[in-house]
């Protein structure tokens, strides 16, 4: 048994993907978190629909907009 | 009677499916949760209106998109 | 006057049906619930826009997707 | 000034019209509500766009889908 | 400065407007209030986009709907 | 630094401009708000898609509507 | 390891991106925020996807439209 946030918290500094509501997703390095789920991501990549739109030096991602989180 | 996450909590290293809002849906082993229906997911199959969308070692879900589990 | 928890309470191990968001619904015995309304079906059979659809043996619903529970 | 759930207080055994989200309503005796505005009807008359669809010995209703009560 | 349930509880006995979310609109006297903005109306009539649709004599408003009051 | 909250609390008795969701705005005096951002407004004029709708002498605006308010 | 409210507070007086849910954007300079993620913005310029649609010298941006916030 692992809780969410704990595994959350191992990935620190490790590459995640991160899927949102409305077909957006970001990878990139996961530098933060909060208990909501709010996360800090760096080198991040953002993709609409699969499709790579931008990348961004640093980018804190609002919680609860946050479908899954794959480290 | 049995509490929802006490149900949870027995299906721990067992398979589940998981069904989200939009369509999406998740077979995976359940390796943890917490008490807002966050869940560790282990071997997961992301499904799309039934259709095998991609394989993912971990991934942690966000419990406010969950409709139901299926121990 | 009945509290609509209690009510819940009255009808463990009773059937029940549950209609969600989405046109979504659920017949079943009624295994366990939380304050969320958070739910345990047994042998739940689930309907779309009153189709069948599956049965499953167990199924958690998340109670945030309830719109009525008909004891 | 009358509070809100004062006046549902008063109701009880009453007949109300309930209307929620999504073109749904009911016509019950109110049995029983919460500070939730979870409410337990009786004897309840579904309808759809203002047209009957089934009617329900019990219906508990969750509060966060209601629009409006007139009792 | 007045804070706005302070101005709600100014106008109780009055004739309000409140405007919920969706084209619903309701003109009625305020008779009561909680801190939800759950809201009590009296001699209430309702309107679907400015379409007078029916009066009643009482309606418990649900606060998560309302847009604006303008008393 | 400044707390949004304290900007607003200097911004009493002044100008603003309301957008909500769903495309309307407001523009009007603001004579007072709360933590949850509800607030009023005196000599309000409402705008959807940018077309003068109405002028209210007062209206309450519930928090959870507001995308920005520009002082 | 870095919280998401603090890399934000490392920000302030610098230039930063806020997209917001329905295709909204800003770029402006962070004045402030708070927990809720609401944020004070100045010298900020709207984007409506991604085409520039009004300059604000100050804007309170509601923390629950927020998707991320790129320093």
């Amino acid at each position: 048994m692992i809780k969410p946030l704990s595994l959350l918290n191992q990935r620190i500094s490790s590459n995640v993907m991160v899927e949102l509501k409305g077909g957006r997703g970001y990878r990139g390095i996961l530098d933060g978190f909060d208990p909501h789920m709010n996360l800090v991501l760096r080198n991040a990549e953002e993709m609409q629909d699969n499709q790579a739109q931008r990348k961004m030096d640093l980018a804190i991602v609002r919680g609860d907009n946050v479908i899954y989180i794959s480290p």
